[in-house]
This record gives structure tokens, C-alpha cells and sequence, in this order.
């Protein structure tokens, strides 16, 4: 097949201008009969697919959602964005929604992609994930009138913290802090000295689970504490600093940012002088489960749900002050279920 | 928005037959201007898109190819289709090609949304996964004429086993028995007595790794023995299986059908007299990865890669006798790396 007609060669065709070719298309009732018909007939001879025909067969199916599929990372937690992923599917499917899953390698890419796919008409709205500090694509996304929600706050900007009232942009998070909160309640019935093994400061979600942590210890914000360690995202590097904090003083649990950090802290806890050490973990993956740790669940199959209710309720009003937060819930196993 | 209009109120708008109405679109040369004009007019007014508007706008895109999303069950293997769809998302979107994602708990529901998918021109082409004995999809898609490449054999079905010069339907598996045959291989470096743990017999893919396991082992196809156990997929089964085998005699090795049996035996000899026993899993999970556990890795970024080649390549005309086997790749890994 060749080359797609234009609206310029419509209109060379039809022999008038190339906006009395977009009158007809898009206000018909402003054009004399004579040359209506002679532009429908050059339409219907070029073959020429004009974008109003696009914007019917849109509104006449039901809206596509796009959203990015991260390259497979591999690691322990990748099951948490897949789990959403299915959980999204599985919701959006029954309410008549598509989901279209498109890759990048980051978000100039993306939004490029969704450029091109929002043109074709083959997406109506966009679920942004992986949202960080200075992230451009909800302001993009705002600017180019494209409904979206996103699964995570923005991080770093006003309506991404505590105060929910503030005006931002529809998002759905997972309440870390509150997760973290539950794991160290629950770990303190070991004993008061209960470390939390997270990443280094500075990331949003890392630095909202550290604070769950100090809220149930009572501690300040930025108070320095010997219980407060930290390693990049590793089992080697969250083993090797369990290891080096481990030999130095006696913990009665450690509460950990993610199940990769527990997984280290657990290795080493088990193979050092501490077999029995309590290690909470985060995401609930399976990688938790087959080693028996507790673990603080993300529920995404709620956030899917609290996605699409902001996502189709009420299509383009919703780029206001649209927040949910959900309670994630700590998943509690017997430390000798499996070890 | 009300009720969309069909062709039947475009006929009755222009004052002509529904069959005038589909030459006007089909073959407009054989209607008189005047009448086109007309029923034109009718069209425009009405707004009714018509399906050779839907089919233009079709050629026009990229094929949109649609996979099942199974529900997320959890579990330690479950990463291996995730992995394949990021692979395949990957891979098609530089290529120009969509992916869209559908949830359905059975094949009959899976076949009603590829009807409805593929009536509103919104997919064109299908990724089958998941594939079974006696699964009635691949049939329904040949008679529907709709072009598909399933990952996974129609086990049972003629072409499905070793003979692939056999007419069946496109499909891209990974050979399992080169899998297990390449962990055994390695395995029986630690002795002769190599025992394998799979499911119970009858799953064609569970046959396929036992099959490996006896080329290598030198054993006919259903000799009965003692080095052969099996328990259903999960953790808790395969490490009651394993305690049970283990107890009644010594073996030097296990090779195991999935990650998922790997950790069942793996927990089963840690934690009783066989602390160093090699264990071997498959499909080379990060709970293989983070237990340091050797493990056949399914390489599914070169299923992705085939699929996506069988399905664009030539269109329709591949429903014929295309298949490709994907080696998989043994991972080693060190057993005091973690343990």
C-alpha cells in the first residue's frame, strides 16, 4: 500500500482549499452542497481517512488506556508492577476498557509514544507509573489534554505528602509509611530495638517507609540513629550491611524498605549468630513467601481498582485534586513455617 | 451520546437501499454521482462512521497484536510470562506494532473478547500462551481466519512433539528437554545418582523436562524409578516429597521441573542431613537468584523475538508449518554463593 492521502491532496482533488477540506469535515453546515459533495467524493476516491472518522470510531468504542511496560529488570520486586498490571487488566476488561502496553527506555521516549498513539486515536488515557521527583510527564500529560492517573505521588511537589486537600494531579499511592508503621508495631513485641534496613535518602517511597518506622519508634524526622542503616536495593549489599551493623550491636528486628533488603538481612541474620532474627519485609513478593517472611502487602489489585474509578468516572474533569491513598497490610508468617 | 447509527438509518436518510449504501462505500464506481452524493450527505449528517472508514484507519496503523494476561496467581514461576510480555512489549514497539492486554478466566471467555476485539478493528493479530491439550483456541482462531502464534506447543496434537517438519499451526516453545538434559548433564558431576522432581505425569510440558532428565540419564521413556518423584507445584508438596525421598535413600543431585519444586527441595535437604546437595530449578527465577540456586533460564526475550517474527513476516499466510524451538540456557550458580 502506498502512501496515505492527505488532506492536501483531497483538496487538489476536490480542487478548493485545504480548510474548506477541514469545514467539511468538522463543520459541514458551513459549507454550500455543491462543495460538500465534490470534497466526499474526492475523500471517498482518495481512500482519505479523515481524523474526524478517527475521533467517531473513538467515541464509538470504548476508551484504551495506555500504559508503559518497564523493560523485565529481573529482581525481587519487579512482581509488584506486574501484579498491577494484571490487576488493571483483569478490572478494566469486564468494564469494556483497553489496555494498550507500550515500552520505553525513559520519559522522553514515552512520551513521544504516547504522542503517536494518542494522535492514531489508539489510546484515550494514560496510567503513569514509576512517578519520581522532577518527573515531566504529568505536566506533559496535563498540557496536551490527556487524561491520565498516576500510580505513585509526586514526589517533591505540593499535594504529594500528607496534606491531601491540596490541588495536584490524580494519583493513587500505596501509604509506605503506614506499612512500615504496622511492620515495626508488630516487630516491637520482640523487643525495643527494632532497626529499619532502607535505602538511602533522598527517594520519595524510601524515605516515606523510613519514616513509618520512626513514627512507631518515636523518633524525630532527621534524628541520626544507630538503628537507621542503609544499602543500595541488593541482596549482596543489604547482607553486607546487616553483616557490618549485626556485628556491632544486638537488634531485636529489623523492619526492611523492600523484600530485597529483607532477603539480605535475613541471609545475613541466619548464616551469622542470629538464626531466629525477626526480618519484615516489603511488596509481599514471592520470594517472601518461599522463604517465609513477613511482609508488608501492597494490595495493587486495590490500587487497580482506585486507578480506573478516578480514570473513567468522569474522563477530563478529573485533571484536579484527585488522590487515594491506600492502606497496605502487613502479612504475618511464622518465622519456622519454612526455615 | 445516543445510539450510533447504522446503515440502515443511512439508507433511510438518503432515501435509498442498505445495499446502495454498502456499494457507496465498497464500490462507489458503480453508483450514479448523484446517488452517491446523496448518501454521502446522509453519512456526514448522521455521522456514521462506516466499517471502510474503521478498516482504512486499520491499514493505515500498525498491526495491534492482543495477548491473554492471565490473572495474577502469585508464585514463584509466574515471572516467566511477565517477563515474555515485557519481552514481546519491547520488542514490538520499536517495530511500530501495539500490544493490547485482555483478562478472561477460561478459553470460551478468551474467545468471545477476541471476537469482540477484533470486530471493532482493534486487534488484528494474537499471541497464544498457555497452550494445553485439547485447548480449542488455536482451532477457533484458523477458522476465524485470524493470524496467531502461540508460545507453547499444542501438546497432543500432531507436529507438537520432536517430528517439526509436521503441518500444524505456528507456534514458539522453548525446548524443555534440552533444558533438563543440560541440568542433569551438569548434575551428574557430582555422582551418579541424579534424581528428578517433576509433577505428576500427563502435563505435556512437565513429560517434555522428564524426558531430558532420562536421555541423559540413560533411561527408556516409562521405565519406572526410584530417582523419579513428583509432587504438584508447590513449595510446601515438593519439600514433603523431597523429605520423604530423601529419607529412604541417597541421591547426588535433583534436578527439578521448575523453580517452584527447586526451593521445596532445596528447603527439604538444607534444613535435614543434605545441607550441600545440588539442587537445579527451572525457569531461573529471582527466587532461584536470590537462594542461589542453579536454574534453566527459558531466555523468553528469544521466544519474544520469534513470536513476533512468525507473526509479522508474511500475515494470514503463516497459518501453516512454522515452529521454533528456543534453547534454553543453563544458569550455574555457586552454592556458598548465598548459603
Amino acid at each position: 500500500m502506498g502512501k496515505s492521502p492527505t488532506v492536501e491532496d483531497v483538496a487538489r482533488a476536490a480542487g478548493v482549499s485545504r480548510q474548506t477540506v477541514s469545514n467539511v469535515i468538522n463543520t459541514p453546515e458551513i459549507v454550500r452542497e455543491a462543495t460538500r459533495d465534490r470534497v466526499h467524493a474526492a475523500i471517498t476516491q482518495l481512500g482519505y481517512a479523515p481524523s474526524m472518522a478517527a475521533r467517531r470510531l473513538r467515541t464509538q468504542r470504548s476508551a484504551t488506556i495506555g500504559i508503559h511496560l518497564d523493560p523485565y529488570a529481573g529482581g525481587i520486586s519487579g512482581s509488584v508492577l506486574d501484579r498491577f498490571i494484571h490487576a488493571l487488566t483483569d478490572r478494566a476488561t469486564p468494564r469494556g476498557l483497553r489496555i494498550l502496553v507500550y515500552a520505553a527506555s525513559d520519559a522522553e521516549e514515552e512520551l513521544r509514544r504516547i504522542r503517536l498513539l494518542r494522535e492514531g486515536g489508539e489510546i484515550d488515557r494514560i496510567v503513569l507509573t514509576g512517578t519520581y521527583a522532577g518527573d515531566p510527564r504529568a505536566d506533559w500529560l496535563a498540557e496536551h489534554d490527556i487524561p491520565f492517573v498516576a500510580f505513585g505521588r509526586p514526589w517533591g511537589e505540593p499535594g504529594a505528602g500528607a496534606e491531601m486537600g491540596n490541588p495536584g494531579r490524580a494519583w493513587v499511592d500505596v501509604d509506605g509509611a503506614a506499612g512500615t508503621r504496622a511492620a515495626t508495631t508488630h516487630a516491637l513485641a520482640e523487643g525495643a530495638r527494632v532497626a529499619f534496613l532502607g535505602w538511602p535518602a533522598g527517594s520519595g517511597t524510601g524515605d516515606d517507609r523510613e519514616r513509618g518506622w520512626r513514627e512507631a519508634m518515636g523518633l524525630r524526622p532527621d534524628e541520626p540513629n544507630e538503628l537507621r542503616w542503609t544499602a543500595v536495593d541488593s541482596v549482596s549489599a543489604a547482607r553486607a550491611a546487616a553483616e557490618r551493623a549485626l556485628a556491632e550491636r544486638d537488634v531485636d528486628a529489623v523492619v526492611c524498605a523492600s523484600d530485597t533488603l529483607a532477603v539480605g538481612a535475613h541471609l545475613a541474620a541466619s548464616h551469622g549468630l542470629h538464626p531466629d532474627l525477626l526480618v519484615v519485609g516489603f511488596d509481599n513478593t514471592p520470594v517472601a513467601e518461599a522463604l517465609g517472611l513477613s511482609s508488608v502487602e501492597q494490595r495493587p489489585e486495590r490500587v487497580a481498582e482506585a486507578v480506573l474509578d478516578l480514570l473513567v468516572a468522569d474522563g477530563e474533569s478529573h485533571l484536579g485534586a484527585w488522590h487515594r491513598l491506600i492502606e497496605p497490610e502487613l502479612v504475618v508468617r511464622a518465622r519456622d513455617q519454612l526455615s
